[in-house]
């Protein structure tokens, strides 16, 4: 088998945990298995350089952080070759040139375009354990991209995809994906298997367990990814195509705390204003969720929508600078709220889920501010300070009744 | 004019020094010339990084090595870069892959083969100053190389060499070339200029200001190289071919600390001895310095030699294990020795030199070991105590009387 496998900034903190990972990767090599390493920078690195940068110029050209971030990838590769050299086992690091990892040439959030498996697949053909730089790219002037946050395991899915590699696993401090979040649902339980489709919701919506860029890719590829813990054996989660249902209606209870409710009052009420108010913010580059519009009485409606809260100041700022344009009376700003959300392929052909959900919430006096739904999700915003015993109620709910 | 400027470890250890360093070279580009600077690793990071590939690998594989101290320079050129731009100043950072410095594949000790000047070219026309990460390059594997110590000023050197520079400027923590150490010798005076080959035999008597291998490289290409100082904007000294001796029959004098004195006893006296002895030592590496053979007596004779003392250990292990081929009766080590030369083209055509400096060196009752001479340096052997009172008198001899 090759696989692919992915560590991230904490799993390669120190050397200590490097030995670790090291002997991880080598107990797989010598079972057979060709083995392709995908490593972020060591614990902090990253925040540090940008630390480092901040000092010198606040406003650096993100070419040179660019340049100056693909250092701590570059860093833990070698280190991590060196400590299976320690073991005897032929290892080499290889970073984004060597690869020829071709990205898009946005600096910071580059996509992958086009990976060269050549000189990897001579090297797994000699019998080396391959270790790449992941978060990083080059693109068509050979300048060093980044890929922006969740990038490394980005790199894993795509370097897995051009390798039609058996499987990419994703090593985290988690030991899968759970049904609700273990340290507010103490009868969360891991999940064998989900779909890229459930995956991609959960991890949208703040799951952090995997970041949706890479789950899209996966599904994309057909690339079956697992989710396992670092520090211990256990089976993990696999996220693919199709899954046993096994009954279940709910795969999982996601939140989202990083979201701000935006009320945009008194509009006037016509065709086309909602269109231009979230026109005019899509160019702004903000992505709104959740949307309530009130049903519109004499001649202006309210308008209601979530957004993640580092966009929120710019948010109001463009609906301020455009208000008589858009015809806003008032803008209102709220960031005591939360997004909790139900996903399950398997509520695509079952009713009632919804209800249930809402019964559940009802059952504790939880307050539903606005409703959101998908083929396979459900969202509620909530007030903030209920967020935990929702969890609970909902959870509860779908998986212990 | 275009002008390569280097600057040590030292220079950019901080954000700080970052900063002067920037503005010392924005100066020279508002005047109207294209600028390549070419940088270190920050103050003592390639020592860190070392230490934590010990840490984890205390014999890490080369390649590996070299591709852990690379981040050193990458990241030193990315935050110059950034300060450059900080100041309103269009400049880019570009390591060994970016510009194409192709070496040799040897990992740690690696030589220049070609370097592209396509890019780097295309950058200084677009009106950029160009940031070039100094110490490294890549082989026909593209895999990472590092030139050994001394390797920034190699880097500079050869991309002057390359892009036809008007100038090389190495900037350094003195203001240029002494005639002597001014810590050692307090009337030392700056050279105006010196040729390549006085500032070889001053390189490689251990003046350290400039490395041997960068001054031999541009005498082969005819680089002019300037020495001056980081800290003020004081004149520095000018290498080049041939320079106005202005009568001087001396240019400095130069004393080597790190050199070991090795005594092989009782060697039979016949033919292709001696050879054989150095050929042995060659063999495993060792550079054999001052030689001094004794006038053989009856069957056996005697010979001393000095070694760089990091060599001294294995180049006594070496004659001990070959003992009885070479007919070494016993060998013997002595650190307690320093190398005094004086160096200067002007004694080519001058008698008299060498007599004028034992004089010095009697009159402060200095005993001289050895001695060796080349075409323009005397140097001797002497006790390590006896050093500094012996710099003294040499220098005040030629300089001051």
């Amino acid at each position: 088998m090759l696989i692919v496998k992915k560590f991230g900034g904490t799993s390669v903190a120190d050397a200590e945990r490097i030995d670790a990972v090291a002997d991880r990767c080598i107990e797989d090599y010598r079972k057979g298995h060709q083995i392709v390493v995908v490593l972020s920078a060591m614990g902090k690195t990253t925040d540090a350089l940008l630390t480092r940068a901040q000092a010198i110029n606040p406003n650096a050209p993100k070419r040179e952080v660019d340049m100056l971030l693909a250092t701590g990838e570059q860093t833990s590769v070698a280190l991590m070759a060196m400590a299976m050299a320690a073991k005897g086992v032929p290892a080499i690091s290889l970073n984004a040139f060597q690869v020829a990892m071709h990205t898009t040439s946005r600096y910071g959030d580059a996509r992958f375009k086009r990976i060269d498996t050549e000189r990897i697949t001579n090297e797994l053909d000699s019998g080396r354990i391959v270790i790449v730089t992941g978060f990083q790219g080059i693109n068509r002037r050979d300048d060093v991209t980044t890929l922006g946050r969740g990038g490394s395991d980005t790199t894993a899915v795509a370097l897995a995809a051009a390798l039609r590699a058996d499987a990419c696993e994703i090593y985290t401090d988690v030991e899968g994906v759970y049904t609700a979040d273990p340290r507010v649902v103490p009868g969360a339980r891991k999940l064998k298997e989900i779909t890229y489709d459930e995956m991609l919701e959960l991890a949208t919506l703040g799951a952090k367990v995997l970041h949706n860029r890479s789950v899209g890719l996966a599904k994309k590829y057909r690339v079956t990814l697992v989710v396992r813990s670092s520090m211990n054996r256990a089976e993990g989660t696999v996220v693919k195509e199709v899954c046993d249902v096994e009954g279940m209606l709910v795969s999982g209870v996601a939140v989202d705390k990083n979201a701000a409710r935006i009320a945009v009052l008194g509009v006037k009420n016509e065709p086309g204003v909602a269109f231009r108010i979230f026109d005019e913010l899509a160019k702004h580059g903000i992505n709104v969720d959740v949307i309530l519009q009130s049903i519109g009485r004499d001649e202006t409606k309210d308008i209601s929508f979530t957004v993640d809260q580092e966009q929120a100041k710019e948010a109001v700022k463009v609906l301020k600078e455009n208000q008589q344009r858009l015809t806003i009376a008032e803008v209102k700003e709220e960031k005591n709220v939360a997004k909790l959300s139900i996903v399950g392929a398997g509520m695509q052909t079952n009713a009632g889920v919804a209800a249930k959900m809402f019964e559940a919430l009802f059952d504790v006096g939880v307050n539903i501010r606005m409703i959101a739904t998908s083929e396979i999700r459900i969202t509620v915003l909530i007030d903030l300070e209920d967020v935990d015993i929702a969890t609970r109620a909902v959870h509860d709910k779908f998986f212990h009744e």
